[in-house]
C-alpha cells in the first residue's frame, strides 16, 4: 500500500505562452522549485491552476510533461472533477495509470442546489468506472468557487461505499468551523483532511488534519512547510504568525494573478503574468504595490 | 445572408441509454419531431440538455447525428460556451463548418466575480480564433444557474467590436425588467432578444424581440409556436394564459427530470427517464402527480 501524501501541496499555477496555450516546460520548472523548496507534493489543476479554462486534452498534456520530467507521480494529485462524467473519469483514470498519489474531486458545478444523491452518483460512477485500488479520491469542498458544497452525509456515504478510495479532502470553504467537523466525523476512518489555506494549517495539524492545500504554497512554499514540520513545537505559533502575514499580503488582491505576478518578478520571467479568459493579470500598480509590500515583510524565492 | 433564427426554440433534452451514454437516435427522434411540432430551431446542448455533464466529444457526436439524419443545420443553435476556452472554440467551431444557425454561448462558469474585461477576451478569442463570417454568436444570460451574468456594458462592448457576428442573446435571468432593457439598448443593432421562458413570449414580442428559448418547448411545442406566430392577434393574451398554466404546472418540480418524465410518459418510452449524474429522476408520485395534472388541464403530445 503506497503511504498517503502528506503536508503541503502546492495547488501550482499554469504558465501560458503568448498565444494562451500552455507551456509544459515553464510548467515542470516551477513544479521542480516547489518540490525542491518545501512542497510534499502538487495539487496541480486546481483553481489556482486556471484548470476548468483548460481541456481535458490540454491537462493530459502537463501532466505527462511533468512525470515524464521526472516529477514523482506519487507526489501529484491532480484536479480531476469536472462537470461532464465522462471528462472526470477520463482525467482520473489517466492519473491513475501515470501512477499519481490521488486525485483533488471538484463535484460537477454547473447545476446549483444538486442532491447529494446526485453528487453521490457522480463520484460513484467514477471510482466504478475507473475500477482501480490504486485510485485515492480527495474530496474538493470549494463552495465560494463551485457553488456546489460536498456536505459531511454525502463523505459519510462515499467512505462507507469506497473505504480507502474515497482517501480525504481539501476544505477551502474559509470556515474553519467546517473543517473541524471533517476531522471529528472521519479522521479516525482514514479520511485526511488538507486545510485549503496555510492561514489554518496549525490548527488543522493541532485536530489531527495531514497538512494544506493552498495557493500561497506556490510562492512562499518553504516558510509553510516549516509550520508542517514543526507543528508541535514550541515555536509553531510564531511560525503560523509569519506565513499567515505572507498571505494576508498576498490575498488583498485577486489570487491567482497575484501569485503569476509575483513568479513573474521574482523568477524575472514576464511571461508568468499570462492570465487565460476570464481571468485577467494584475495592473502595474496593483503589482509593484504587492511586491514592495512583499519585500518590505522580508518574502523572497531562494533558488526561483 | 442567411436568414437568423425567430420563433420557438426548444433546449433540447438529451436522452441516455441505461449505461448513461447519449442515445443519438433517440435524440435526432426527438429533434425531428419538435420541429414538426411547432419549434423553428433548436437550441441543443442548453442547461436543459444536460450540455455541460457531457464532454465535447459526446456534443460533437450529437451534433453530427442531427445533421447527417436531416435535421436543418440552419435550424441549430448548439450550445458551445465552456468553462475552457480551447473547449469553447472547437465546438463552436464545428458548428460553423456544420452550418448551424447560430450558436448559444454561456460564458466560462467556474470562476465567479469576473470582470467584464475577461468575459470580454473570452467571446472575443473565440469569435477571432473560429475566425468565420457565418458565425452568429447569441450571449446566454443566466444568472441563476451559471453564477456569471452578461452585463449590457459587455454586450454594447461586444457588439461594436463584432457586428453582425454578436448576434442576440438568450435571457434566462427569470428578471423580465433585464429583458427589457435588453431589448430597449440592442434591439435595433441587429441584436435579436429571445427571452429564457415562453411566460415572458408575449412581452418579448410586443417590445420587438424575436422568440424564446424554452424547457417546456420540449413538450409543448405547439401551443407556444400559436403564441408566436399571433402575437399581434386579438387572441394573444388567451393564448399566452395557456401557454403559462401550461408552464406553471411543470415548473413545481425540478425542471429537466420533469420534461424527461413527460416525455418518457407519453412517447410510452421509459429509458427517457434517465439522467446523468448530478440530476436525478422524479420520484414515481412526483411524475404520476405531474402527469395527473397536466392531462387533467388537456395538455397532451399529439404525434409523438
Amino acid at each position: 500500500m503506497a503511504k498517503r501524501i502528506e503536508g503541503v501541496l502546492s495547488p501550482v499555477v499554469t504558465p501560458f505562452r503568448a498565444d494562451l496555450s500552455p507551456d509544459p516546460d515553464r510548467f515542470a520548472r516551477h513544479c521542480k522549485w516547489l518540490m525542491r523548496s518545501g512542497c510534499s507534493g502538487l495539487a496541480v489543476f486546481g483553481t489556482n491552476s486556471e484548470a476548468n479554462s483548460m481541456s481535458v486534452e490540454e491537462k493530459l498534456v502537463l501532466l505527462d510533461a511533468l512525470v515524464s520530467g521526472g516529477v514523482p507521480a506519487s507526489a501529484l494529485m491532480p484536479g480531476t472533477g469536472c462537470c461532464a462524467l465522462t471528462d472526470s473519469v477520463k482525467l482520473t483514470r489517466e492519473a491513475v495509470r501515470m501512477g499519481c498519489g490521488g486525485v483533488l474531486m471538484l463535484p460537477p458545478f454547473y447545476y446549483k442546489g444538486v442532491s447529494d444523491e446526485g453528487l453521490y452518483r457522480n463520484y460513484a460512477e467514477v471510482i466504478e468506472r475507473v475500477g482501480d485500488d490504486r485510485l485515492r479520491v480527495y474530496l474538493y469542498h470549494i463552495p465560494p468557487v463551485s457553488q456546489v458544497p460536498i456536505t459531511l452525509a454525502l463523505i459519510d456515504r462515499l467512505l462507507g461505499k469506497f473505504p480507502g478510495i474515497v482517501a480525504g479532502a481539501k476544505d477551502s470553504s474559509g470556515d474553519w468551523a467546517n473543517t473541524k467537523a471533517m476531522l471529528d466525523a472521519f479522521k479516525d476512518r482514514g479520511f485526511d483532511v488538507f486545510a485549503g489555506s496555510e492561514v489554518f494549517l496549525l490548527d488543522n495539524m493541532r485536530a489531527g488534519g495531514k497538512g494544506c492545500i493552498t495557493a500561497t504554497g506556490n510562492v512562499n512554499p518553504g516558510a509553510i512547510d516549516r509550520v508542517f514540520r514543526n507543528w508541535g513545537s514550541p515555536e509553531a505559533d510564531k511560525l503560523q504568525a509569519g506565513i499567515t502575514a505572507t498571505r494576508k499580503i498576498v490575498q488583498k488582491l485577486p489570487m491567482i494573478p497575484a501569485l503569476k505576478a509575483i513568479v513573474a518578478h521574482f523568477a524575472n520571467d514576464p511571461q508568468w503574468r499570462s492570465m487565460r479568459p476570464p481571468l485577467t493579470e494584475l495592473t502595474q500598480a496593483e503589482e509593484s504595490g504587492l511586491i514592495t509590500e512583499l519585500k518590505a515583510s522580508g518574502f523572497s524565492m531562494p533558488g526561483i
